[in-house]
């Protein structure tokens, strides 16, 4: 079907209608701030979750919750023997979140059902609007708990049994709020999109409306410990000293060039940093430090991983101290599907919005879904890239046009029914 | 006179005598793992001063108590005109401090009193053995107090007013214990020596008994805040990060770098540094540490800190941060009086004891006095250069060399009566 000569060629969502949705939903925990705390698997995440099931129902969506609270909103292809063409993200927040990350691309979704529904048009296969549980690990990991045990990253039974900080498990949070459903195994899913804010800076920066996400970074987290030996920093020359946050430093400037040497998309990051004993006139005897390194492919990554830990014990010689490198965490890098990608740069286009193509250096859940079934990714920028905040923003006209792309690329592979 | 053809030229201190002392005083306030808590001004504190004021007084010395409560232990000489040759240090110690951190230079001086007696020796000025009030600062700042009111850098008021962290003043303190003493102005002293561990490695590394300490460095201390832009580190891209950390960390290695330009002497330090927000994958926004520049002259302290600023201001532009350099401490550098460096030099030489010149990176009350009164310092080793620590450690043999070398130096000054 050519969509450009076609009835739908003017299709366009209600953006005021999609506004007024989030900032709804955005008085469900509502902060003084202007942000959300809506923890996963609280009595707020209930009333999210309600509020979204009776506007799903309102919009003619039949409902339905699996046995890790993800809820599926669905409206009926005229042959629902194909599988859905789905979309969707999280309604959980951190505890000082904003209004956008996640509610966008679950709201997004059911603009697209609404616009389907005002417009009279039917599609062959059904469409499905997900709701993924505690997306953002807040109160309880691992995080993207619900993608990931529908995409069988980790079993069902793993996630129930996680405890918050209370000794509260997550199947006793689930059915406590009312939405611990059905077992079973997880249903085929045709094509998935995931609508979301950038939660950077790069679409902003670059002045475009939509970033045509190709693949998630890959990730490797480690902890580095540096021993050097603690010294009384008068009487210790410097020939004779072992300092162990000299070394830390020139490893925390080779994390950083090891991912500048491989720009745009290698990340290296040192967020966190300790120094013992810390007092201003000792040498520091031990310094303990994460590194992130992030990479679209797992070549790439595997490459940084070498580099570091080649730096690592180059500059532990150097300065005489020792330096362990632990790798904690491994996400391997996902990439997205290529005629789905593809789906999402020519609606861009069609509806005239600028747009370059991106990487998600975070994890979404469709990061997850990925791994189960075709899928993409619609980035819309966010005000000065910051999110997981609360003064995380987006310009409607942004989130507007994401919806839009995101009602085309679903079209095209749900297809017009005739 | 010639000592060395002279009855003295075979004159020695009693070296186990010493040692059974430093051990005796160790005693009290002596801690499980053989080291020594005794903190200024405490019941401790209290108990060896008396125990050093009864042997003091069993040497025939007579005592005297100044108002910052310094005891001077004086054995008379043949012409009490002259102004005394002094010699001394502490015994307050750190809270998990070592038995020969200032105890030893006290201790040193009531040998050289106790073997002039012995052999019957009578000087034409008097000597002194002092007592110093809170070197190390642990309880009540500033460190070095007792000398620092000797020498005038801060006053007697001020001294006596400072509190503990329990709010109990010096004042009070210096009461409870009885060591409250007259006031006055401080006495003139000829000449000052005095005896300390090195509290550093190099004595050891070079395998020399005695450091002829040429002078104390200066110091410059510093805060500096590095203010960049926390950022999520998955979707932040490298060239549009303003890392807090990646810039303190250059500096780190430029505070290294400016020292070990100026070895042997510079040194250059970051004991101390913080991270905000400290999360693993948030980059860094916000980095506070330490800079501890020191050099044995001014004119290099002031080079040293125009290195300092520039690469601060050069990273940060590079960085796109802002660094903010705020000094906070400044003592000058103290070069030693060179005819009793000579002493102390010509001493060990006659004694067949090897030996080197030295800084001393370190404050020490040699420190203060040398500001109103000739003064040298007498380093000798310490096991691995480790002190401020309980396993602090000292070789008896070295503990002898350098109160020979005191005794040889002091006589020197005091001249032996005909």
């Amino acid at each position: 079907m050519d969509m450009q000569s076609s009835p739908i060629a003017a299709l366009r969502i209600d953006g005021a209608r999609l506004w007024q949705s989030l900032m709804d939903l955005a008085r469900i925990g509502g902060t003084p701030k202007g942000g959300v705390c809506r923890i996963a698997l609280t009595e707020l995440d209930r009333q999210g979750r309600d509020l979204f099931v009776q506007w799903a129902r309102e919009a003619g969506c039949s409902i339905r919750v699996d046995a890790i609270g993800n809820i599926f909103a669905r409206r009926a292809g005229t042959d629902d023997s194909l599988p859905p063409v789905m979309t969707g993200s999280h309604i959980d927040t951190q505890p000082t979140g904003g209004k956008f990350d996640g509610n966008y691309g679950v709201l997004a979704g059911l603009e697209v059902v609404r616009t389907l529904n005002a417009a009279g048009i039917h599609t062959r296969a059904p469409i499905e609007v997900a709701v993924w549980t505690n997306e953002e690990g807040s109160r309880f990991v691992p995080v993207m708990m619900g993608s990931g045990v529908f995409a069988g990253a980790f079993t069902l039974e793993h996630a129930l049994a996680q405890r918050d900080a209370q000794g509260v498990s997550v199947g006793e949070a689930l059915a406590a709020i009312g939405y611990a459903g059905e077992s079973g195994p997880a249903h085929a899913v045709g094509a998935y999109f995931e609508a979301h804010i950038e939660q950077g800076p790069v679409l902003e920066k670059h002045q475009r409306v939509i970033g045509v996400v190709q693949a998630a970074l890959g990730q490797r987290w480690y902890d580095v410990t540096v021993q050097g030996m603690e010294a009384h920093a008068g009487p210790t020359p410097m020939e004779l000293r072992r300092d162990a946050l000299l070394a830390a430093s020139r490893i925390v400037a080779e994390v950083n060039r090891i991912a500048v040497e491989r720009m745009p998309h290698a990340r290296g990051t040192v967020g966190s940093l300790e120094v013992f004993p810390n007092s201003r006139n000792v040498i520091p005897g031990r310094v303990k430090f994460s590194v992130d390194l992030r990479a679209p492919d797992d070549a790439q990554l595997q490459d940084m991983d070498a580099a570091l830990r080649a730096a690592c014990a180059r500059i532990a010689a150097e300065c005489q101290v020792q330096a362990e490198v632990e790798q904690v965490v491994y996400f391997p890098p996902q990439p997205f599907t290529p005629h789905l990608v593809q789906a999402v740069r020519a609606s861009a286009a069609e509806l005239g919005y600028s747009s370059m193509d991106a990487v998600s250096g975070a994890g979404h859940d469709a990061v997850y879904v990925a791994r189960v079934a075709p899928a993409a990714m619609i980035f819309v920028p966010c005000a000065d890239g910051i999110s997981h905040n609360e003064i995380e923003d987006a310009e409607p006209a942004h989130l507007e046009a994401g919806c839009n792309v995101l009602l085309r690329a679903m079209l095209a592979q749900a297809e017009i029914a005739a």
